[in-house]
């Protein structure tokens, strides 16, 4: 609780449901109060009617009795390939029999835009509010974002092969530079380089990103330790493990974002944690795809900066950071064998200030605190499901569907209310998409 | 696709979505029919005008371009249980410590009638046709069921020990028989015996459970193969595991249907197989409840009547069969190692006529087809995670929501459309549930 400056005219309150601050402590107010100001919170504690008073009533905002939490931040996607989603699904080793010659055919500027924006729908549907993005033509995606109104570090995915957007690696340090470009007067999208993982590039590839990220201060977004194979083709090339070799090639500091990380030691942890990596936890794709169940809590208890990620629409298949919540729970205690390890709350935090901390952005996102970022979501208690509540976090981990999901706002700014997209057409995204998906079709056939 | 009536005046039609009629050759199609006249279905196939337009317009309802399957089927719940959902979450022995001294202490007819309405209300929302259910007063089950036009195996909750609705096993006899009595006028509502586990009924109760549904011809319900103290109990005391300890009582047959066999041996699957006894799976409870992975992609292909359910919705935490089917999909996948078994026609396989099965009512319901009753379940395509559709079952199994069901159709009648409950008043059950859910919050204190 905190009051740093009296609220003016132009603010707005969100007020009427319970207050989950996700701060340091914990705090919740079972009435509580937001203020907010431009894009940031200038108020956030219980209910206090004189602050209330002074906002013009136009710009209260009731949350009908519903939960008020951080917006959701998604730590690892691929936002143009929603397009993919239920292709071959089921089907063995699909990434690469069916995906990524369909991407070599297909993936073009226009697929990555609109494929960019449906995903987008469905995540501010869904109460995200950031999410990290990794894919070709980033530049796209960026765009697409930046319309959209939604906060996100964009990488631009790198390799030593050829992809849809580079036909060798050198080209791909070009797309990183024109996305670089298209983020350079954006508040809301950070720019990224990507390499692809550590069986996708070159060792020298890999140093040059490196170099590359280090001299224009960029996060650095990757798989790792994701493969069954992996381990034993960087031992048999490098003598090392996936992670220490990543680190050897300067890739784990406090710029960098690791997806995945089924396969880690716990010395492979100590190193992520001791380097202030950042961990993308991908349990809906990871499941999926019968490649385990990550460390999650071991990294979580551990104090890493562990955030979740709904992995790309072809490989969770949805954007739906709510489902992520009680599948985190729950394949977790299964692994620990211990109904009592990863906790609704702990849940929560790894959805919200722990996907900030993965994203190396927790001094501006993940709690609702003074100063922060206005980046809201509000959950209703309308549903069935949503009653009784007897634990706020128990309900939104275990209970809540994305469409329970009744306002999101981003940055100071109301992107969806009631259900509906406040900056994204949906029904022209979803026919322009419709070219795409026909041609996707017809290859398959 | 078959034509058996010619339809009349009074029947409906169901038109304009694709239709997957989960019959024995999995027939589907794009642009498909259902005319339904009374209670039963007259009509599945491709659409056909001649048919058609035999329909009164008022009759006619627009699928709108969504997905037609058979209503889902929830093969082991506990209606009366949903006021305390989220109750003591994460702790330890919770079943023991909270919950069973709080349903001595509260559970009254008047709060299981009250929580059967509410856990309908999400069920039906959420595309649930037929339920299993066993609890306590089941006869106020059984009548919010049958208020509601919802299809049911309704178990009345038999122990040895004292209950909250009966103060030993002869009284629960009694319950039962109120039960039958409840259910004898009613088409939709089938009375069961429950008794609850190997482990809470003496070996001669059990067997006074299993003459007594052998005379009345009831189904069984019963827990069975789920706690990890089951099996050295049953050793110990009777020299039996679990699942042959229940069939040398004479509980294992085509009137049962055991939920969880988390520790089925195969040897206990072979068994439960030859007697066609019904396997309700329940994916969500027994992950959160940090169990185990029952292995039901062994009892799939084995052939076995394999249901799933969602547990009670202390346990699961919701009634939302669609958020099951992906999780079922993905928990075999990573137990068996192998992301290409328990592909998504299977688990809607599970869900529908799988479930049937189970409970033994495949003969009337679980699939679309001439002479079936008309139990169905319409999905909407209009959210994001449901565009694009290559393959229907993947799109349902793995990006589904309980909110894009957009229609409900029990015994031929409507009872749910456009997110709407025909037959319950869901703002006035949770004014009434309000009473009960102060009661359990003050005792919590």
């Amino acid at each position: 609780m905190n009051d740093r400056t009296a609220a003016t005219d132009g603010s707005t309150a969100i007020y009427n449901g319970m207050l989950l601050t996700m701060d340091a402590s914990f705090h919740q107010y079972d009435q509580g109060l937001l203020i907010i100001e431009d894009s940031s919170i200038t108020y956030a504690g219980p209910f206090r009617q004189e602050l209330f008073s002074r906002i013009a009533p136009e710009q209260r905002i009731d949350a009908e009795g519903g939960l008020i939490i951080p917006g959701l931040i998604n730590t690892h996607t691929h936002l143009g390939m929603s397009l993919f989603r239920s292709l071959a699904d089921d089907s063995a080793d699909r990434l690469r029999k069916v995906l990524i010659p369909m991407e070599k055919a297909l993936v073009t500027p226009q697929l990555v835009y609109y494929a960019s924006l449906h995903s987008i729908s469905e995540m501010l549907l869904g109460g995200t509010t950031t999410c990290a993005d990794m894919y070709f033509f980033a530049d796209q995606s960026a765009r697409a974002l930046q319309e959209s109104g939604m906060r996100a570090v964009v990488g631009s995915s790198l390799s030593s092969a050829a992809g849809p957007d580079a036909a060798e690696f050198s080209e791909g340090l070009e797309r990183l530079r024109e996305l670089m470009q298209a983020c350079e007067h954006s508040d809301l999208t950070t720019a990224a380089a990507a390499p692809h993982a550590p069986y996708s590039l070159e060792r020298e590839d890999l140093l040059s990103v490196s170099r590359f990220a280090a001299d224009h201060r960029l996060p650095v977004l990757s798989h790792l330790a994701e493969m069954p194979f992996e381990e034993p083709y960087t031992l048999e090339r490098y003598g090392l493990r996936p992670v220490p070799f990543y680190d050897s090639c300067g890739l784990i500091d406090d710029r960098s974002v690791m997806a995945h990380c089924i396969f880690a030691s716990e010395e492979d942890r100590k190193l992520l944690i001791s380097r202030s990596c950042g961990i993308a936890h991908n349990v809906s794709a990871n499941s999926k795809s019968a490649k385990g169940i990550a460390p999650a809590y071991e990294f979580y208890r551990a104090g890493a900066r562990l955030g979740l990620g709904t992995d790309g629409p072809m490989s969770g298949n949805t954007l739906d950071m709510v489902h992520l919540l009680g599948m985190t729970a729950k394949l977790q205690k299964l692994k620990e064998h211990d109904a009592t390890v990863m906790q609704a709350r702990a849940v929560l935090e790894t959805a919200t200030i722990g996907g900030a901390r993965a994203l190396h952005m927790e001094d501006r996102i993940g709690s609702l605190e003074v100063g922060k970022k206005a980046d809201i979501t509000v959950f209703s208690v309308a549903s069935p499901a949503m009653f009784p509540i007897y634990d706020p976090y128990s309900a939104l981990v275990y209970s809540a569907s994305p469409s329970d999901v009744s306002l999101v706002m981003i940055d100071g700014k109301i992107v969806s209310s009631q259900r509906r997209l406040h900056t994204i057409d949906t029904a022209a995204v979803r026919e322009a998409c419709r070219t795409f998906t026909g041609q996707i079709a017809a290859k398959m056939l």
